[in-house]
């Protein structure tokens, strides 16, 4: 316990850091959006309902998603049981986002004339496995451990399965948005080649949100940030994995 | 001693795997530069002077570069000191590789006509501050393990940083190349939009190169695979870090 408590004033920094990182990177890509791009709309001007899919991408499937594969760690006085509800409806959130940040792009692409294909770029092929193994890792996560929730003994069998895809769909996500970030700005800001403020802007963003990805997935695996295990939990097996 | 001989054979598969996808994903974009971008050559033609560049990004930043940091989980039973001096061999190679692809990068957008712009794009910058975070690692992992050596206490703190800042160069390279692929694919791949040949084999590189990764990561990462401490190792203080 000695040895956790010296490692909780370093996590809080870096969790600090992360959540500004994190913050950053969502204010940065609604300034994009909202000023260089034109801001929201949805249905009427296609243009301005593309808008959606950047913002909510980021915002639920990075900041949210992180701040849900986060809680465990940043709420470790909590009880389990509580924690993994609220893991479950942030990802919920996070899931719903990313749903409409989908229909937006689609919408988009479908509704501009001339028609914009659909799924062909690399950006796409990897952003739409991402949310396809989000909802899968969702469904089974929630079959698992919650409702109806399955032996103990399965359930810590897969629990290193649920937390290997989760940052895997993680990386996932920031990678997509990466790659996002370069079709759009080759597609559509002018003279991308000379940097103009736009281009800074989604370069910058793209580099605060690769840093953000990076100290989510160190503060998510390294074993020392590990909820430990209390007394009354290893008493009660059970509870361990409640 | 038997927890971690449990581990071994699962450990062994996904090596098996991470060793598959990556020697694919060389091929893949071997197979991309060399027949559907026609081939190599240095100098004369900048064209074919910037297929370099991809290859030996994911030859070196990216396959050479995880092998050099599997080396510690992978040859286990091997001396500590003959493992470091290997990894710092692999990770020279690697940086090699890398430093010739940036010339061939440069060169293609400097002797073009008219001349590309350099260092614009996400891509760039992404892949220009993982190339020098590389070399500062490769310096000071050098001094600090290697030669001089710092002291054991030293070198036992700065071991974690290390480890995070590879894993997180690594990440920098993996997304961009990524990034890359993209830009390649709009500048360069004629109707991308409508998944000619070409366009289909860079999103399955993509794919292929984004689960190498995702597995590297995790084989480096998790702690059950990490390389036990010799009883020999403990008693040898020094050992440990050698």
């Amino acid at each position: 316990m000695e040895n956790e408590a010296q490692h909780i004033p370093f996590f809080t920094k870096l969790f600090t850091l992360s959540q500004i990182l994190g913050i950053l990177s969502v204010v940065l890509v609604g300034v994009w959006c909202g000023y260089f791009r034109k801001g929201f709309a949805w249905g009427s001007e296609p243009v301005l309902q593309f808008n959606w899919h950047p913002f909510l991408m980021v915002l639920g499937m990075v900041f949210l998603y992180a701040n849900g594969a986060l809680i465990y760690r940043g709420f470790r006085s909590e009880k389990k049981k509580k924690l993994k509800i609220l893991h479950m409806l942030i990802q919920l959130g996070a899931f719903i986002f990313s749903i409409v940040g989908l229909v937006a792009v689609f919408d988009f692409h479908n509704n501009s004339s001339p028609k914009i294909p659909n799924m062909y770029s690399l950006h796409s092929w990897i952003g739409l496995c991402t949310v396809i193994l989000f909802a899968c890792q969702w469904v089974i996560g929630l079959l698992t451990f919650l409702f109806p929730g399955l032996r103990p003994s399965v359930r810590a069998a897969y629990l290193p399965v649920h937390q290997f895809f989760g940052l895997f769909i993680f990386v996932g996500a920031v990678s997509s948005c990466l790659l996002g970030f370069t079709e759009k700005a080759i597609f559509s800001v002018k003279n991308y080649s000379s940097l103009p403020p736009e281009g800074v802007l989604i370069n910058v963003t793209g580099l605060v949100l690769i840093m953000f990805g990076g100290l989510v997935v160190y503060l998510v695996s390294h074993p020392k940030f590990r909820r430990q295990t209390t007394e009354d939990e290893v008493l009660l097996t059970d509870t361990v994995l409640e």
